[in-house]
Order: structure tokens, then sequence, then C-alpha cells
């Protein structure tokens, strides 16, 4: 390697080196002369993101982001700060956990200062700057530029990862309340907003405001918890609707009916009690959804959701890189499976894959990883295990499905087989390469008939070679 | 503004176009001959990252990185693949992907990019173009890997986000299994560990060897499932500190008294007994304070964690942005609790805070949020609340402190009373600006004699001007 790894201070004295005092001071000359039209550029590309958009259009932020967007451009060019490289990395770090806060994407960010770079070149270029002046002014300004936006990105991805983290917890933590009485809550919420709604009709005061749904206890709630709880669901989103429509057509139309022909009260009245049993209902299904989805099991066999694949997959993997240990992985197919499922029926089908599951969990052990992959798919991840050791694990797992006796609905004896593909932690950090490979030997045991466990190709012929 | 917001492909059509087919066939030329050195550059600064390092340096690794590198640089300049602007982008997300799989920091590619356009660039102003055509080159070349980092990075955060969050999930759904029976299993699994030793220490197969402690099931637990459960836990590194010094020091030196002089034994066998005591009473410790962490709440007051705060507060003011809503802030703290503490004790203490809390969360709406914010400050999020019914709420928590009879351990009346600071969202997207301003509200109040509320300076203009 000719090019060691040079920490920040070599590489600001590189880019402050590469340029003379004189086309430092041309490109001061430029930047201070084109800063707004250079500031306009950068905030112009912020607002392409609708969220970021939303925040940064609003005037407070508009002034305060041009003002901030033309300190940092002229600290760089004009006040050259990069002369002190602690100053000038901790002021971009502090941009990139600002960012990383108030959520603006740093791609964004990387694209404005992208934009801005060709506008400053352009710039540069109708100077009378010489070849090789001209050739150091671009590199001296797109390096700097590149440096900062380099240092911010990485304080970026540092905060966004940790608020990522506590986001996450804090949908976990809400969710992990009492959610039966939380529905409940919410139901009796739903059914006094109603209730206050018919009082005030059929009460004394004819004038009485109809309360909103939006504004009642069950609309903030909806509001501002169960968007944390049911994170991206469509039946929230139903519902949000249904409640926008009944704030601003149907309670109008009740209100209007009062105090007008009180003959179509009826008819509004049978609208608005079908819009509450619809939404009672859509707000019992949302919560029994998100029971089952958060479980991380499989409901059907106890094993663990293939969600957390990745996140179980890439730890093994940093272990065994680290440790230098080995790490299996078994990809069990049932065979003929769908000749079961249509013979039999789906319980029948279920009733297989639950004693499979079974077969699985007792012969793996506790600080093994047993998945649901798919349909038919189970994945084990074998810690600190060899693909000599897997093939065995595999193939006792093969024998017990073999030999078990499923017995069908009407009693005769299921033939439930499986094939496996076996692979082994090869060094690839990339644990889909794992599981391609364990996919690819599971293929090949069923090409030669089924009922066999296979070991991968590339895991052989490191054994062997 | 000046300048659209150019999509992928007008960005695309702008950067080949800086240049004429001549000069980037110049590029092309001088990128296929140093190819092997550039992407050397690129590599070597992947590999300052220890993390990625450990991955990175294995030698499969190493040659299929080596050559996706120089294929992903003559892609872009002598294939010229950005003709095709999808193809071009496609690949470049692809990637983005594979380095959020696979743990690459971005920062650290934008490093190895950057380094390498230097690198570039150096070649091109030893070839004979002219200033303006070289001009053009840098535009083009450094244009182009600009743009294709841009969009890597975009894929990257986004996996990397998805990413982060299921780890998460993951942790909190090994933490959620039933953590009393895990505590019990691995007390047991620890126990069975040290009774095997001692069997084949009395047995009557002299050498039969002694089992490690690493390889056994408590091990294999701590390395696999531990490591999740009390990410980053001091005591989680002591425990396998402990056990790294059995299986190398100990065991092997009680293997050698087994089969030398005896004499030594039980001296050995002494140590062992306290290594493993101290483990024990380490595991116990261990399961106890992830309990009190995770929960969420405070354990005194029962109000939610200032852990959650970052996630709260950004998403109210995302809600408020969206809606054109109000949102306020309180915070509250105890007038002179130092002094309740030093006369009456912590206990006392405790029991002041704990009857605060209880005033507070009965006076707000089920849909606010109250959290413990400091020793004896607390924090609550009004939502949908605009200054003056913010203030109304925090003069009614004020009262009722005031009001209320604390009663000392000697049974005289504690005069416990609270200063209060509101702020109300103004537009600001950065929630700490928010928080400041409450603080600083607090702050006056304070000054202007303790027991009352005030409202932020920055609110009450906005309101009167």
């Amino acid at each position: 390697m000719e090019k060691t790894h040079p920490p920040i201070a070599t590489r600001v004295d590189d880019i402050l080196g590469s340029a003379s005092l004189g086309t430092r001071r041309t490109v001061a000359l430029v930047v201070e002369d084109a800063a707004d039209e250079l500031v306009a550029i950068f905030y112009s590309t912020l607002l392409q993101d609708e969220e970021a958009a939303r925040f940064l259009s609003h005037s407070i932020v508009n002034e305060r982001l041009h003002h901030s967007l033309r300190r940092w451009l002229t600290d760089l060019f004009v006040a050259q700060i990069a002369d002190d490289v602690t100053l000038f990395s901790d002021r971009q770090k502090t941009i990139g956990d600002v960012h990383a806060r108030i959520r603006i994407p740093i791609h964004l960010v990387m694209q404005g200062a992208n934009l801005l770079k060709v506008a400053l070149f352009q710039r540069l270029e109708t100077t009378p700057l010489q070849r090789d002046d001209l050739w150091a002014a671009l590199v001296y300004a797109g390096g700097l530029i590149d440096l900062a936006i380099e240092i911010m990105s990485q304080a970026f991805v540092r905060s966004t990862a940790s608020r990522v983290q506590t986001d996450e917890a804090y949908r976990l933590f809400s969710l992990g309340q009492d959610i039966t009485l939380e529905r409940e809550s919410q139901r009796a919420a739903l059914m006094e907003w109603s209730q206050s709604v018919l009082f005030s009709l059929y009460g004394t005061e004819q004038e009485a405001k109809l309360a909103s749904i939006s504004a009642s206890e069950f609309g903030l709630w909806l509001h501002h918890r169960a968007g944390v709880m049911f994170q991206g669901s469509a039946t929230l989103e139903h519902i949000e609707r249904s409640m926008r429509s009944i704030d601003s057509d149907l309670l109008p139309q009740i209100a209007a009916a009062r105090s007008g022909s009180r003959s179509e009260l009826p008819g509004l009245l049978e609208k608005l009690q079908a819009a509450i049993a619809e939404m009672k209902f859509l707000l019992a299904d949302m919560f029994q959804s998100v029971a089952a989805i958060e479980n991380g099991r499989d409901p059907l066999t106890q094993t663990l959701n293939r969600r957390f694949l990745p996140s179980i997959l890439s730890r093994e993997i940093a272990i065994a890189t680290k440790n230098d240990t080995q790490f299996s992985v078994l990809m069990i197919d049932v065979d003929h499976f769908k000749q079961i499922n249509d013979q039999w029926g789906h319980p029948a089908g279920d009733a297989v894959l639950r004693q499979i599951a079974d077969v699985v969990l007792e012969t793996c052990r506790l600080s093994d990883f047993v998945f649901r992959y798919g349909g038919e798919e189970f994945l084990v991840a074998l810690v600190e295990m060899d693909s000599d050791a897997a093939f065995q694990i595999a193939e006792r797992i093969r024998g017990a499905i073999e030999a078990r006796d499923f017995i069908s609905p009407d009693n005769t004896r299921l033939p439930v087989t499986v094939s496996v593909g076996i692979a082994t932690f090869d060094g690839h950090p990339d644990f889909s390469y794992l599981i391609k490979a364990a996919d690819h030997a599971l293929y090949r045991a069923k090409q030669m008939g089924r009922n066999r466990c296979m070991i991968s190709e590339s895991a052989r012929m490191d054994r062997v070679g």
C-alpha cells in the first residue's frame, strides 16, 4: 500500500497544502462574493425532502438555516477555520448531530454540498487562475467541503442509529404496557365521546356545541400514543380517516339538521352509529394484530420469527470472526409438503410443522437459534460448530423425523421426511451468502432424491483444499 | 431560488455534459491505467475501521472487495454505465445495502472515495489536458464519484436504520422472555459445569479432560445470548474475563496438580470455588440491574424514564408541525429540595417526590407525557395545548402542591412548593431548543422568588407581537 491511513489533521494539512496562499485567497473572494447564491442552492436542495421541508420552510428556521449555511461556508473559506483542526472538526460533528436530531437526511446534505461545489467550481473557472492554480483551487475547495461532509456524516449516522434504537425501545415499551387494559380504556373513551355527542343532541341546550372526536380523549390518544404502538398500521390510518370525516362532514351535518329540519336527524345518527361501530371493530382488530406480530416467535411452531434473522446472524458472524470460532447454518425443508397439505388439509399440515419444529428444537442446544424461515422451511443457526458436527446434527434431525409417526386425520401414517442443506461460515461478512450457500446445498439434497443432508460445496472445498 | 431540485437523471446529464467526449476518454484511460493504485487507496482506507478490518482483511473478502472496487471504478469511467441512469443508480443502491449489511461505516466509504478522487485528480493533472478541459475532467470525474457515493449513502442510512431498529427489537424480545426462568436456568447450567469438573477430578478416570467453562452450556449462553440481553454491561465483561481466566489459568493448574503433586489441589479448588461463587453473584446482579433499567419508568415516581424524551418530543414536534397544532412543555422543579433532603433525610425527600409526581400525573391528561427529568425535576409534554392553557395546568399543579400537606417523619408539616417554566413549540424543529426555553423560564421563576409559574420570553413575545 502506498498510502497509509491519514488522521484528520494530516488530511487537513494535505488539503490546505494543495493550494498556494494566493489561490486560497482567490477562493475566499469568490466564496464571499457568491455566498448568497451558493447558500440558496444548498437550501433549495434540502427542501426536496417532504418531511424536512415541513420544518425548514418555517420562517424562523428558514432564516436561521440560511444564516448557518452562510456561516458554515464562510468559516471554511473566508475565516479558514480549518487552520484549527479541532475547531473545524468539532463544528462539523455538531452539525451532524443537529441534522440527526431534526432529521435532515444525510444524502440531502451531500446533494446540497455537491451542487454547491459545482456552482463554486463554475465561479472559479471564470477567474484568471492559470491551469495549475485552477486545478489546485478545485482540489483545495472540493477537498475541504468533502472532508467537512464526511465528518458530519459520521456524527449523523452515529446519532441517527442511537435515535432509531431509542425510538424502537420506546415503541416496544408502549406495547409492553398492559395492552388489554389499554384496549378497554380506549374503547371506553370512544364510547364516552359518542355519549357526550348524544347527550348534547337530546339535551336541553339546543345550541350546545357538538364535541369533536379529534379533540376527545380518544382522539388525542389515537394521535399521540397509537401512532407509536401501531407504527405504519393501515388500520390506524383507516381509523384516522374516519375520525376526520366525522369531524368535518358528519358532525356539521348533524349540527345543521338539529337547528334546521330535524327530519334528517335519524338518518344522520344511523350513519354516526355505523361509523362508531366500524371504529370499534377496527380498534379491536388493530390491538389483535399487533399482539401477533410483536411476539417475536412464530405462533404455530414457537420457533423464532425470521424478522430477527439479520440481527442474530450478523451478531454470530461478528462473534465467529472475532474469536475465530466456527459457525454453521442448517436449512431444513419438508419434502413434498404441498402434497400433505393438499391431501390432508391445512390442519394436518400445521400439525406436521409443529412436530417437526419440536424435533428440531429438541435436537439443538439451548444456545442455538431455530427460525421459521418460510412456509415449510426452518433455518437453524448452530453456534461454535464446524460443518462435520453440523452434519451430524442435521442427520440426527433427518433420522428422527423419518422415524417419527406422523398420523393423518384418518389414522394412516404420513410418510414425512426432510431435506437439509448445511453451510459453514467461511469468513464472508455478509450473512446472506451463508444463507444462499445453505439454500444451494438444500437444493442439491432435493435434486439427489430428498430425505438427505448435504454440505455446501464451498464449505467442502475449504475442508478438502 | 435560481436552481430547482434536479432528479438523478438530470444530474447525471449535467455531469456527463460537463466534459467533452475526448475529455471523458482521457479520464477513462487514466482510470484504466491507475485502477490498481486507486483501488489500493480506497481499500486501505476501509481497513482503518477496527471492526470492518476484521472482516475485510480476511483473504476471501480482500480478493472479492478489490475486485468489486475495481469493477465499480471501471464501470463508472471505462464502461461508463451512467449512460444508463437506472443501472447506475441501482448499482449504487445495492452497494449501499451491502455495506449496511456487512457494517462498513459510510464515512469510511466517503473517505476512501475522497482520497481516491484526489489521487485521480493528481493523475489527471499530469495529462496534456488544457486548462478548461482539465477543469471539465475534474468536474466530470469528481461529480460522478460524488453522485455515486450520495446514492450509496441514502441506501446505507435507510438499511442501517432498519437494521438498528430490528436489533433493538430483538434485544428487547430477548429481555421480554421470562427473565426469572432464564436466570435460574443459567445458574443451574453454571452449577452443572462445576459439578462435571469436580466429578472428573474425583472420578476414577485419572486422565479425563476437565471440561472448559467456555464450551459449557453456560459459556455458550453467555457468549451468544447474554451479549444481546446485557448489551454493554460491565458486569458481563467481568464474567467473561473470569471465564477466560478459569479456562486458561485455573483449569490447567488443577489438571497439572492432579497428575503431579496432589498437595496443591485443595488450594486450587478453593480458588475455583471462590471464582464460581463470584460468578454466581455477578450473574444475579446483572439480571437484577437490567430489570430496573429496561422498565421505561422511573422506579421511584413511576413517571417516564428520560431516555424516551428524544423519541417522544421529536414525535410531538413532527405532529405539531404536520397538523399545525400547539404543543407545550412544563419544566417543574421542587423549591429548596436540597434542604428537605438534608434536614429530613433521603426517605423523606423520596416521599415528597412521589407525592409531587402523583399531583402532576393526576392533573395532566392521559395523552400527556410526564418524565422524571432530573433529581427533583419533572418535565411534562402537554399535547395540543397552547401556552395559556399550559399556564393554567402549571398553576393548577403549583397550587395543588402548595396546598397539599407534606408531613415530615416527626409529624411536622413540610413547606413544599414548586417553580414551573413553560415553553410552547414555536416551529423550531430541534426539541432541545424547547427544553432550553422551558428551562430558562424556570430559571426566571426561581429568580423571582420561587413558587410560581413563568412562560418563556420567546413564547410570550410571539403572543404579544
